[in-house]
């Protein structure tokens, strides 16, 4: 029996729970745990976990597979309070919105006798919370997977294996351009949707305005019903990839500006061109839209983990036998292995 | 029997034609209109309108009322173009996304003896065109109805009524109120939309970008896939709406931006409040959004109908006894009351 943990029972966490056992690989636990009690309650009668355990370092010490699926800056702070309760090669991966900062964490908290492999499933609604949460919340959806130069292969090869048991298309990316893509298309969409709501609610006449607001300024504004605590993490952790985009926007929205007082005609080619370009971007397949990664079976997923466990056993045994040698712990071929 | 013709049978027209015959008004029929008679004959085929008329001064010449539901640009042509057919008291209306400069058009281009009220139904989807049109597209939304000060209040009180047969909330606002408050929450947005995608689709990473663009880049760029002549239209007709909103919106990116690098604390603070305003905008029933008015019933929206039909006799009977008498055509009461 292989056990998996998943810490932070939110929309993401009870989702990739759910997602999981309806999976059902077998001889997989799933282990739930949140900081708050009743959450982790609620997760584990929906189904979304086997077991609650209301301890972080009881919930984690068994686990072949910890994911963190907390906001990003808790992350930071889970990291450092399980790190001393992991077991050896344990594989940890979380699902944070921003990644070189994560990264960066990982190789400053845990030890170096386990394997962190960053993740990203692309995947939210409106709604957060375990009540949102839906088994094929990841389904056909890009899952960004990114291993740090020299994480250990059979670790990455979990996590890919993971990502596509729930039913995700796991592809490799590196951190800094996860940051600056997701930038693109998601945190400064964030920014832009709450400053238009927030633009509209400030105004005299919002009782008026919002009277006549329709599925335009609905769907537009949608994002700024987001989880404020991961709005803010994002924006602390990936500022730099933000502000570039909002200024490049800026000039985006400056140029339309001048083409509806002064180009009439070059502004209708624009509204042309666009409406044929996202036509295209919408329709095309979700395997058209970018580089798929070779996954692994679910069957390899499932050795990717009892593997991780053999060489637990496997390295137990030679630290055992170091010790007794009187040697100083991990031998250094291990300790390099980690990134 | 009382004729309805509607002029333009797209997304907007096909969906007023299917919502007016599932209300099944008795002693109506409807006459459809659209200078691609494909469009009109499919629009036929769905059941959208009784009867397709290829020519628009056959299509008019009896209507108790005309609904314009062309772009915006096009309605200036079809009233400079179906005015000497217009039977005497008919109702006309519209559809048009902008209001002053239609209101404007129907002053200087309709005869006095007949009868505009602008409309404009709040609702839309992305996809345009008849295959689009539903008859649940007005349900529970908004219709704003704009009178010129002096209109025929029979006439206001038919537009009124159409609304309401069609499952719409009808809402009388001026003209000028109409323009800038929808410029806030529905043409800047589409701006702010297609500028986002034009942004991300010009970048050179794009095929990157696009794959892990997730919900919330599709949905902030729907209406970059909005009908390029449409939005072109209102641009051309409420530039001055859109850029006071657009320079108002620049302001606010840029409040944000201030917060993200100087002011963590208040951004949250920012996001918090946000969440919490848009929540309560979108839980808010529909109702209590903004002013209802008083709506006549389907019955009175037929006697307005009907009365505006017994009114062109009578006006008919007076213009020739006043043609007897070799007086001027209509009497001076009767084109005083147009506007």
């Amino acid at each position: 029996m292989a056990t998996i943990t998943i810490v932070g029972l939110g929309l993401i966490g009870g989702s990739l729970g759910l997602a999981l056992k309806a999976a059902k690989p077998t001889g997989i636990e799933i282990v739930g745990h949140d900081k708050d009690r009743t959450r982790a309650t609620k997760a584990q009668r929906l189904g979304a976990i086997d077991r609650a355990e209301g301890r972080l370092d009881k919930a984690v010490q068994d686990a072949a597979m910890v994911i963190l699926a907390t906001p990003v800056l808790a992350i930071r702070r889970v990291m450092e309070e399980m790190a001393p309760y992991l077991p050896e090669n344990c594989i940890v991966t979380d699902t944070g919105s921003t990644k070189a900062a994560i990264l960066a964490w990982a190789q400053e908290l845990l030890p170096p006798t386990v394997h962190f492999v960053g993740g990203h499933p692309i995947a939210g609604k409106e709604q957060s919370g375990i009540d949102a949460a839906q088994a094929d919340l990841f389904r056909d959806k890009p899952y960004c997977v990114i291993p740090l130069p020299d994480t250990h292969e059979q670790a990455v090869r979990a996590v890919v294996g993971m990502a596509e048991l729930v039913g995700a298309r796991p592809m490799y990316m590196d951190a800094r351009d996860h940051d600056q893509f997701l930038a693109a298309v998601s945190h400064m969409p964030m920014i832009l949707s709450t400053a238009l709501f927030t633009l509209a609610r400030s105004s005299a006449s919002w009782k008026d305005i919002s009277a006549v607001a329709g599925p335009a300024f609905r769907d537009l504004t949608r994002l700024a019903s987001g989880d404020p605590e991961m709005d803010h993490d994002i924006c602390l952790t990936n500022s730099e990839g933000i502000i570039h985009w909002l200024d490049r926007y800026i000039e985006e929205l400056r140029r339309y500006r001048t083409l509806i007082v002064d180009d009439q005609e070059k502004l209708f080619e624009t509204f042309m061109r666009a409406q044929l370009e996202r036509d295209t971007f919408i329709e095309a397949r979700p395997a058209e839209r970018g580089p798929a990664v070779e996954v692994p079976s679910s069957g390899e997923f499932m050795m990717g983990l009892l593997f991780s466990e053999r060489l637990v056993r496997r390295t137990k045994a030679v630290m055992q036998e170091l010790g007794r040698l009187g040697g100083p712990g991990a031998p250094p071929e291990d300790r390099g292995r980690r990134r």
